[in-house]
């Protein structure tokens, strides 16, 4: 899913809602871009002492794998297969609701608690370099005792570092329960967001090089428009982690180790921060369009002042040449001897007089 | 009711209010355009094995199904007849406050918990096609152990799904309870709103890319306003939901099962979606305007540099020639040999210096 | 007290309070414009079998009424006179700030519960339709066990209904204790809010019109700043009843029914209402400034875009006319046959490729 | 302190903070301009029965007074005598925070309970009407069970009324407590505010006269940015007494008689209006800003239609004359009879025409 | 770490977050510029009776006093060297996150309560005379039983005024506990905010000015954006700092003493009143922003007023000077005697005529 230049792309946010009004609730139904490709699963599965991984295309032997003694992540690449979603759907007992909300790939961020599952939801943000532009994901995960399921429409995805820590047994993940695994992958999207908006720092300050360096160009609005609604696209996709975090760290499960909400504190914290930047280049992008604003002005003032010059100096004299230009007796001046030196010679002087006054009033 | 452009219709959020003005509290009365068309009740009798369908025009023929074992969905079309809604009011015992707010067109959307029932108010919100605008009507449910009443002026409505899910025995609905039909009711209605949103955005869409491809037409104003009030219009309708759902969700009712507020939850959620759906595009909307006055500064620069260009190349040029127009004796170069050819070449060469500084200053 | 244009009427809001300073605190001490007229006391005893209506001038007359078996409304119309208001006060053991504040005509709305009896004060807003302003008294309510006491300066007021109901014994009001008198005083004051605020709709349409047909007159601005008082004037007015409201359905006082306390819900509704439509209103006038200035940008834009059409046809045709008009020799066409019409001709060829070049660039 | 034109003397508010950075937290320390003179305490002794009033400079004398069975009220006039305050300081076992606080000319209005006592700090705020400025002074108060001491630093003080009251036996404060005195204070302070808010109301309905009769002058934004300045000014001064207030109301301590309490709520209620007083004037002061700026928009307006009414009649007529002052042969019309007649009217008619285009496009 | 015009630093604030992304949690690594310097720890232990001062590279050292009957106060400065924090990390059993936190040079201030010790974090703000700019660094500190340990990465910094309280034994520091330590050390960042802020309001102060002198400069506007984004700087260290000692103060840990929570309050008030001096600054820097747009359309109406009156005088007296140019026959007033002085002083009693109606319009 690209964000790209210039539609609001904000749509996107929240695409296809209409084309399921009407249906029933807790439906299975894709609402993303039609796709035939196939679903694949990838399972990894791990403790302390080992891990497997295994690709599978079939939902019976993917889940073969769960159970008490190791963990299991369960990485759903396509959204878009109703048969299989309600296949894990019904393993795990997942409500209808939860089902619905798994293929819908324009949620809100967002964290909901059942008895026997946690269902977590947020945009996965990644800076595509190429095309100067956000992809955005939805992703969505549901943590069980022995599991984590993530699901995702794009292969692509963020996770590659958390597959190393666990095949490399990097860190303290082997030895941890699935709600580690679970924060770990929430932890490194959230991560990511720093990418993007390090990405649209830049653009910023490349804006603003070129706005205080004068170099109008004709597309400065367009640029400024275009940054803001990245920016909002940013805020309602970041915002509403930090409410599901907070839930999700306060949330009374048996499912989470409390020295995981330790560490959900700290994803808490960056999802803050991550929200606090974007309100600054908020703040930034208003000022910058304060300038360009203030520059056209400028702009417009110097024009008129050019005008203005060459006119109040022109005018007069011009005028003066047209007395001398009359076809009228006994002009003074006129039929003398170096008549011509005299006349241009006086407005010579009214010239000089008036320079004097603009350069006084720093016109000039 | 229809929203068009270009009066506020805020107005009619709350016509007729000063109508009431000295009334007895809880006096039936309604508030809308006037009325005569009889009012017609729409029975829906279900339960898991059967499921009849009648229309009534006695109030007491249509409460007969009301009781224990099935659920009643009594709609009723049009809250102009004072003595049906009495009629009704006296059958669930509803508070005259109740009574009064159902025939009241134009109330806040709000929930009301009672001992034996519980009233809930909202917007339905349709987009017309045909005539561009937004048509609203206010919908009350009220809610009591066996049966659903569903009061609105109009026969036009969005049920049919609902009704196509009880009939054809669709989903989950059949075999639940009151709470759950009038959970399905306030549902589709919210997700109504969707469609009047992404309407609306389409409408901002086209109007972004006008302005941004510079077709400056006399509307723009007009259009920008016109969409400012329909999203005044959508927050006032929209916004209040939130708490409304929040509060039916959190009722101390034996009304409400549990599994309903699970599903609450879900239409909270696309409240609050719709909610920043509208906050978003009132800043976009923000943005489009100083986009459109940005546009009309530049255009007014852009004059202004022609008419500046022009007359500082040519007034320096109009003044020489006026000299050499003067009745005076002995101008230099007047009388020679190719004079006119050496004052025009002067004035050539003056012109093209003042074109070649304007170039440097990027004027051209 | 009258709020009329041009001048920032707010100061109304709280005149006098510095005439206070310094005074023993509890002191009660008339701050409106000073008043002789005697003080009239309109007592309308009754319960569900009799009503009597008598009209005392001596407070003593008027309190021999109050007692068990009946509800007594003494409306006093006048509060400048401080003897009966202490009278009054010694007679119900009204707290000294109590007293204060009832001779106080600029209070802020609010409710404060005593032991004995509750104090509720608001503003009543009437629309002057003969001067198309807002008439604004302050009235404040006393309720005890078996009375309500109205304090108001004016004898004009909004309670006419009120009364009729309890002669002609419309209603439940004959029925119901003083709490109710006292929520049936309060919903008709705030029911009287929409009549002020639908006239000021009308007004902000009206503007609306004016603008969007471009009927510019010098006086929209002042038009709009007049509309923007009243709506500070509405809010400081409205917004604070709303908690008062609230503060009075949750008082954990036994003067209260909880019956009432359901009526009191209404009466909260209606002041949100009431303070969503200034809220919109407000950001409807912004939109309309907004409108206005940028009509003042687009005239002058239209003033500028004729002056450049006009000079540039003309600067550089004038020019050429100069140049024919030299007194030089050999001016080329200039003395062949016909070279009048060769030189205009030339002239027209000129002005019709300008005329070109503009219509091109729309400026036409 | 004086608050004057023109510079941001918001400074004042926490001068000299900047001067402690590295002293031992704790040490008292006067922070405004250096002081000489000798420290005077003022000290009012009373009970029901009897008052004495002296004047003391050493604190022993002064402290001697202090003991059950009546109220002593010490004013110290000077604070930055560090000997003396410490002197009080160890009498009434303060804080080493308090100490320093009530040094401090530039603190930020809050409420502090301690144990044994409480420390209240705001601004007294007077309006000098010799200087047009708000003269601004820190008054700290200490509540202890048989003594109220005041700290200010000038002997200018708004006291008077309470010291008459007292002496005078006036109002109900010479058969209360300390806590009483404490309130009749801050009471009288907040009641100034008002003077002060009157004050500034009368310059800003002056400015809005002016504006709105076009008188314009070139102090107009600096008037508007000293009344902007002095808003912020009473804004920071006024809205922390609001908390401050509170907090001492809701104060769980035994120097506090429930009674008194009361009156504090009456005290909280004017400090809210205050606020409510300053945040209206605050966006009365926002359109008055957008009127100055439309008023500079519409005199631009009609400057530029002058110059193209002028420009635009003048300047064809102008081309015309340079026609017919060309050298060349065979002008039509230039040399029958009367052709000076023909040529200036058909300018003429050209001009009426103009006037009547310009007429209909309401420019003149 | 520097904070210079004109680029955007606000990325300083949180620079090399995305150097991070993939790495375990809890990964100790420096995220500011690469460093080589050798680590320094300056321990001083103290009691009441004696202090100790040295100065250690090895990390064993350094904890080696460490322990019950003295507080230690380790400075470590430079927190480049993984190693190093790990060692202190493993002696004080510090969280991964903890440590992680420690070395990131770009966190948002904070306090975070762990079983064993207290995480403190806030920025340390100094202002550069030299540079005219804010230099900040990340300083964190960790309080446990004995003692206070501090990291920053410059050996530059604050603290030298609390070394002296220590060691020369001033105030109540050497009679406390660790936590009075830390309390000190935070209480001194703050109120080196309060310095940055000073010299903040004198760039505030002398921009104001300069704006009113009307001294227009090319560069006001970037020097408008530099102060801004200083403020928005400033806010984003120091509005957080407020929750944190906040939540110190509240911290249900036995490593705070109640009399240290009373200092905490005091910190917490100087917190409260920098940020509001920011938003005060904020406030006037958008007035500024407005007086010098004004500014900017007066200079514009002011140039446009002399183009006019020089334009509106001269061309209809061009005019008339072209019609006497013309080569046409019977010119009124052309041919007599002195028609020339009759046809200019005609020019002449117009142009008066001109200039008495501008007087009027008070053009002039």
């Amino acid at each position: 899913m690209k964000f790209t230049i210039p539609h609001i792309n904000l749509h996107l946010y929240r695409r296809g809602r209409s084309a399921k009004v009407g249906m029933v609730p807790g439906t299975p139904m894709y609402l993303g871009e039609e796709k035939n490709e196939p679903v694949t699963l990838d399972v990894l599965t791990y403790n302390e002492q080992e891990v497997t991984r295994q690709s599978h295309s079939s939902v019976e032997d993917a889940l073969k794998s769960v159970g008490p003694g190791s963990v299991s992540w369960i990485n759903v690449d396509g959204i878009h297969d109703a048969d299989k979603i309600s296949q894990i759907g019904e393993f795990f007992h997942l409500h209808p609701l939860t089902r619905e909300d798994i293929m819908n790939s324009n949620h809100r961020p967002k964290a909901e608690l059942f008895d026997n599952y946690i269902h977590f939801t947020l945009k996965m943000l990644t800076y595509n370099e190429s095309g100067f532009c956000i992809d955005s994901e939805q992703v969505s995960f549901i943590l069980t005792q022995h599991a984590v399921i993530s699901f995702q429409e794009n292969p692509r995805d963020v996770f590659q570092a958390i597959r190393e820590r666990i095949t490399q047994s990097k860190g303290r993940i082997r030895s941890r329960k699935a709600d580690y695994l679970a924060y770990s992958l929430i932890d490194i999207i959230v991560d990511y967001y720093f990418i993007v908006i390090d990405n649209l720092e830049k653009t910023i300050l490349h804006l603003e090089e070129d706005l205080l360096s004068k170099k109008e160009e004709q597309r400065t609005l367009e640029r400024i428009l275009k940054i803001k609604k990245d920016l909002l696209f940013l805020r309602n996709s970041i915002i509403p982690v930090r409410e599901a975090v907070t839930a999700l760290q306060k949330a009374d499960s048996t499912l989470l180790d409390p020295s995981t909400r330790q560490f959900l504190r700290d994803v808490h914290d960056h999802a803050i921060h991550a929200g606090e930047s974007i309100e600054t280049y908020r703040e930034m992008l208003n000022s910058l369009m304060e300038i360009h604003l203030t520059g056209l002005s400028n702009k417009l003032n110097n024009v008129m002042k050019t005008l203005t010059v060459i006119s109040t100096i022109f005018i007069p004299l011009t005028f003066i040449a047209g007395l001398y230009g009359m076809n009228v007796r006994d002009i003074p001046y006129a039929n003398g001897e170096n008549s011509f030196a005299w006349v241009s010679g006086g407005m010579g002087v009214i010239a000089v007089i008036m320079l004097i006054i603009m350069l006084r009033k720093k016109w000039l």
